[in-house]
């Protein structure tokens, strides 16, 4: 059961990091953040950093894992939109 | 400390799921998906649900209530998306 659930656990983080690395690799590589939104990506990386806290507080390994690569993942995109604001103004 | 990590969980929960609405607000309101990727969206909805069997697995109150709505959402998004390939092709 516990080996069960963890599996599960890893399966969720793989997929749900899979998901969101098109989108940084293709911001990261462009530094083209005019489609995205500052607010969006604000709050998410916000969230995605309580989750890494959460997972660090509870010791759950597939919440820290996903959410500590998806947390630079989406602290990098939003770097790059909050410089291309001050830089470009979009 | 139980109280602590339940309460950044929560706010984990409502960052994450709120920054997720806009899209999927405008999606079901416009049922314009050509600019959504399939494949993405269909690895982040199985992804969402792999994170919310793995809550219920653990019992952990803030991942179901986070990924059960983030699921829903997802899975409009990626229900519309496959209407719109089957009935115009994009």
């Amino acid at each position: 059961m516990q080996i069960t659930s963890e599996i599960i656990g890893y399966v969720a983080a793989t997929l749900t990091t899979s998901s969101f690395l098109p989108q940084a690799i293709l911001t990261i590589k462009t530094r083209d953040t005019e489609g995205l939104s500052l607010s969006m990506y604000s709050i998410f990386t916000a969230g995605v950093l309580c989750w890494l806290i959460y997972g660090i507080f509870i010791s759950d390994k597939a919440i820290i894992f996903a959410n500590s690569i998806t947390f630079l993942l989406a602290a990098s995109i939003l770097f790059v939109k909050i410089y291309n604001i001050l830089t470009k103004g979009n």
